[in-house]
């Protein structure tokens, strides 16, 4: 507990001893209050005590404000959840003997809060048989204090971690959290940024997208706020291959942060190869260093990840006029990106009515649609990465 | 409700339509036996009816049968679990007016077992109000028939998925079931064989293996009685580059089989290159022809992924006399594999002793351990790829 509280950071934070019961443990941190002498204001007996499981992970500060303010009105109170399944008294043979009628009655749940006055006379009254066998923190108030706790309705997040298949549940909890946001970065080159503007606008159909230029990420503080914001997924495109430099200042920056990284980043640095090769080609040597980066990054709480969105041309052959032709080249970069239709009605207006001027070439334009669907596949294997967070395909090189 | 039955083949399943309150849904159930005068054998009066709930999905046999037994005894017999939170009941102020005793109750699971006459006789006397705002049958039996059910403990697993979490436990459940054996096929090839024999060793560290060679899967049946015994995961070695047909072989034989694919199937495609290239090169047409394939066989629920296992020789310069180089030349395969101990081994018997005859080579030998960590790291990608079981990756080559 002590290396979690000092690695974490975690201030005003005290571990207390545990007793052999839960009601026992509570007890224990519910005296260092009362008996000790500290001088320290972290010690000074509080007005309000808040008791809660640490298997009930979940627990947002709207049930924790309600279940203080209900408490300093009440003298206790304690959120509640309904039955999910009916409760039934057996008898002693193992029969049912009668069971409850599942409208009136609600499963008691943490966290619950008390006037310190209140749950602290209560322990000091109990009983051994209630520190040894009883549960509830509430029927202690009652019994003992004459206080009817006030029953908080909470959230379904507030339920036990108890099973194997909660520890399942918990997990895609925590990772569905951490998928809620990414942070795009991208070169200003001008074929980057065409995919820089796409990635983008696909992923935000599935998760919020914040976009920074490279230019904008050279500056630490602002990545840092958007880390700090609580984002944990971060993709970094660029035309370099396996640009394992800018992957490593944006680690850089991360480490830098004075965020402690409590869960697993997402790095994903994709690579846009617009070159057209037929054949895809990557060293041994480049992949294992992007390997070897990935695992030493991984010891920082950082999984990378290699996602390479290859463009191959569409080769569409298009008859169209020496005219438009010698323009297209002139402008080659656009062509990449001339909608086909407007490419159509220059041919139309331009070449149609001078019949006789006529001279055809074929004119390779690649198909935007085609473009859209690559990126779109990008975004599904970025989605699947960051929903994963699998720390076994780190360094892993993906295809779009 | 019918389109699934046919789908998944299932035989004696009726389905009724179902009521608006739960009550009035296992009601219709219960007369189809009771009124229809069906001539087949399907409708005939039970002696024991079981109830479930669709939505605790992780039945087993074995509570089935308790509860069926119980019921024969009792009249009627339902599954319980230990309360996980203790039951409060509310006064009309939200107020808590009592809590119960936790160790005396029980939470009511399913399945339950009743004698037909019991529950039936229970349904047909009881009220609108009981049809419309009661939730168990074992009440019912109680309180019409004066049968007391005997409770049966149930397993963990009986839980209801309610909460968005209960469904994502349910997914881990299944995937965790889904992984328990995986089947190796592999070359007889030598090179192969010896990766053949490495990486299941590896992988039965974590889960069953079952190992099959080439040509005993080519024996449909062989294979087939594999995938029937329950294995939802296939791993295919050999030594050539995206083999594409002999995992569309596999693909076949997995579709031909009259199991009903109810789950995902993983195959893997590994593809073992010992060739020592300093760079990996593949072209992106076999890179879109493997996608497009994983793409087609998807849709059949069999989702195919790429693993490359390159051995890149380690080069260990060592010091030998010509002999020794010619006859690790003679056999130059075995080298590959030969344990770097027994060839100082073999130096120092065959060389150190004749001193003046010693002319020295240099040769390069693989390192074994080498070998070994890149088959752990391609057991565990291979782990990684059936426990998860991502729609999203298949297609893709990763590497080891």
């Amino acid at each position: 507990m002590k290396t979690i509280i000092e690695k974490y950071g975690h201030k005003r934070v005290t571990v207390v001893e545990g007793g052999i019961t839960r009601h026992r443990s509570i007890f224990n941190g519910l005296k260092v209050f009362a008996e000790k002498q500290f001088s320290s204001h972290l010690f000074q007996k509080p007005e309000v005590v808040i008791i809660h499981d640490a298997v009930r992970p979940f627990v947002e500060e709207d049930i924790l404000s309600k279940v203080v303010m209900a408490a300093k009105e009440h003298g206790a109170a304690g959120a509640i959840r309904p039955l999910v399944s009916t409760v039934v008294a057996s008898a002693a043979d193992g029969c049912l003997d009668h069971s409850l009628e599942r409208a009136r009655y609600r499963a008691s749940e943490m966290p619950q809060a008390f006037l310190f006055d209140v749950i602290y006379e209560a322990y000091q009254q109990c009983t051994d048989y209630d520190l040894d066998y009883g549960t509830e923190c509430l029927h202690l108030a009652l019994k003992y204090c004459k206080t009817n706790a006030k029953l908080v309705e909470g959230t379904a997040d507030l339920w036990k971690v108890t099973y194997k298949r909660d520890l399942y549940a918990a997990e895609s909890i925590i990772k569905d959290n951490l998928s809620q946001e990414v942070c795009v970065i991208t070169d200003a080159n001008e074929t980057v940024a065409q995919v820089g503007f796409l990635l983008p606008e696909s992923l935000k159909r599935q998760i919020k997208v914040e976009t920074v230029s490279i230019s904008q990420s050279r500056n630490d503080n602002h990545l840092q706020s958007i880390f700090s914001g609580q984002c944990y997924n971060f993709v970094c495109v660029n035309d370099k291959k396996c640009a394992i430099q800018e992957t490593q200042q944006l680690v850089h920056i991360l480490e830098k942060s004075d965020i402690p990284l409590l869960h697993p980043v997402v790095l994903i640095s994709v690579y846009l190869d617009i070159s057209g090769n037929n054949s895809f080609s990557i060293g041994m040597e480049e992949l294992a260093s992007i390997k070897k980066f990935a695992r030493e990054t991984k010891k920082k709480n950082i999984l990378v990840y290699g996602l390479l969105i290859q463009y191959k041309p569409q080769l569409q052959s298009k008859i169209c006029q020496r005219g438009q032709w010698t323009a297209s080249r002139r402008g080659e970069q656009n062509v990449l990106w001339m909608n086909t239709t407007l490419f159509m009605l220059i041919s139309v207006y331009d070449g149609w009515h001078l019949k006789t001027q006529l001279k055809f070439f074929t004119v390779q334009t690649k198909d935007p649609s085609l473009l859209q669907e690559t990126v779109n596949s990008a975004a599904a294997l970025i989605m699947a990465l960051i929903k994963d967070r699998n720390p076994e395909l780190i360094g892993q090189l993906l295809v779009a």
